[in-house]
């Protein structure tokens, strides 16, 4: 089975952060290191998607404030912390979308401010000591990734049939998490139970997550999987291939809504109208319990060369205008269950998601 | 406006076809010069998509056979006529999908054989006269459907709303006929007409004849066109953004079920869905009366290499399983109407196309 590390550090608080450079995949497979203080290199990592999907995003980042202040290691208190927060604003900054960004960061800044608090009371600073705190934080964020994947794939299994066909959209698959994934993680979980499944993935446009990233990830596991366009999910489910469709979440908010990868709506609505099952698979940190609906989760709006020029080749006129926005909004009521690592949320209720995740 | 000529002939019966390479634009307008008997090549450009859209193959595998006839302009009877089915038969093995295709060439069939039986009837042979005859044909085919594509675009402007935001999917342009086009010549009838229409054109994965060619012809007639990735339809359509969607076909069977470019279904699907009424224009020799649904027509599948190095780079990983259905089939139920040369079909009845087609 593919040993896969989505995200490596590697050293103590003086260390590097390394990631597989997702961009190059399928054809290449090659690491990016960012080290002594290089805070712009995780910055244009997350930017760029070298690293993407919610819960990677949230690992790098927390990863990404251990590297910022690896330049103020010998500051006094004030300089150090205001590097700190410095270095989490800047990567809030770099995609507005997924949650987890934001939740990572906050548990770092959590982290920073509890030993903060400690080393007043001891009339004391040790930046370095704050340091590896804040390392401490992130792996534990990154490990903690690990049993949740784990869970939220052995909750979500039970879902999907034996012999069932799968469509699932964009990579939600270890490569968007610490290992293991929440979408795919759910169909691993399956094939680990004996089940036998047959994959359809989305390819994805305009970025192909679908055919760069999950068919290779699928292929590594030997997961049999075929690849289809995004207009295909239509056909595919009319002729009946597909029972169920499982992909991950960008931000949910409390009344169910889901933010994920753009063509996600369209899955969704599809799959209401064709009759098959529906199911969001995402950790609870991916939940936004501040926002009543999914109306008011910001979508990045992504640049028009995605589009024109996707891959080394122009295919559309100079100058053509572009709506390329990097998200969609399914609405609550065509999602069948939400699984996350704490169990499945079915039906899809502000009072459902409420009780789950209290558990 | 755009002076189109997606089809020329130029010279008499000894003269030569020449077709706008369609895979080359929007970055490079180069025309294909098909001459002295090469019927080879116009089964090439009909295959590999330099010519496409139902009517406009038609047209050229019209011409096909005019130009497949020049080496036997000398011949006797036999000879020449075993040559112009032999040609015919071959160009019929081009695509599998599109019915024009053997409209087009059944034309051409029966005034062979009509000429044949006047030739038989006077105890002399032709050849020449013979190939005139073919290329009047071929001239009328075409001729034909510059006036058919004015009568659709004509009757289709009154379903558009003036203000509307109109969906389309693949090309069903200037490029996909003589000069005007079906779906988008009910654009171009409506906008003549003095409406003030936006176009949302679907980029229609893989061969995204909408990127490269629709917004295109949109742009070269100053009519306001966004470019979307396909799995952006759904959320245009969620946004409010459309408000109605008009594509071509390549096959209508008698109950009104409709084959066209992959994708076609999805956006049929979603449309209802939505409650966004999606129109199908398309000319009578798109008809194929003798089937009895959609089922039963043949869907071409093309190679995996159109989704695996779609742009001129490999965006899946190598020996990926892939699946290219070029067409779908769209349940009639899904059709809000079929605008025709002959008026427009609605609701999408057996009954309503036979009476419509019989006027």
């Amino acid at each position: 089975m593919l040993n896969l590390k989505t995200i490596r550090w590697c050293g103590d608080a003086t260390g590097s952060l390394i990631l597989i450079d997702q961009t190059l995949l399928p054809l290449e497979f090659r690491e990016v290191e960012c080290a002594n203080g290089d805070v712009e290199k995780v910055w244009e990592a997350i930017r760029s998607l070298r690293v993407r999907g919610a819960p990677a995003i949230g690992i790098a980042a927390a990863y990404g404030v251990c590297l910022g202040v690896q330049n103020v290691l010998e500051a006094d208190e004030e300089t150090f912390f205001a590097k700190f927060y410095e270095v989490a604003e800047y990567l809030a900054s770099s995609r507005p979308t997924a949650v987890n960004l934001f939740w990572a960061l906050d548990r770092m800044k959590k982290t920073a401010e509890d030993f903060r608090l400690v080393m007043k009371l001891t009339h004391s600073f040790h930046p370095r000591e704050a340091a590896n705190r804040l390392l401490m934080e992130a792996q534990r964020i990154h490990d903690e990734d690990r049993a949740i994947c784990r869970a939220i794939g052995d909750f979500g299994a039970e879902l999907i049939p034996d012999g069932a066909g799968v469509l699932t959209h964009c990579n939600a698959g270890g490569l968007a998490t610490a290992d293991y994934g929440t979408a795919l993680g759910v169909i691993f979980s399956a094939v680990a139970e004996g089940k036998k499944i047959h994959v359809y993935a989305d390819e994805t446009r305009p970025l192909l997550q679908g055919a760069r990233l999950t068919s290779w990830e699928l292929m590594q596991r030997e997961i049999p999987v075929t690849l289809i366009c995004d207009s295909m999910a239509a056909l595919v489910m009319r002729e009946g291939k597909v029972q169920a469709c499982v992909v991950g979440a960008d931000r949910i908010a409390s009344n169910g809504d889901v933010a994920n990868k753009i063509g996600t709506y369209m899955v969704a609505a599809l799959a209401h109208l064709h009759g098959i099952p529906f199911y969001v698979a995402a950790p609870e940190s991916t939940f936004d319990l501040s926002l009543e609906s999914g109306d008011s989760i910001p979508i990045e709006e992504r640049g028009a060369e995605e589009i024109i020029c996707g891959f080394g080749k122009q295919t559309a006129p100079t100058g053509v205008r572009v709506y390329n926005p990097a998200f969609d909004v399914t609405p609550a009521k065509f999602v069948s269950a939400i699984i996350t690592e704490k169990g499945i949320i079915s039906p899809v209720t502000k009072e459902n998601i409420r009780q789950i995740l209290e558990k």
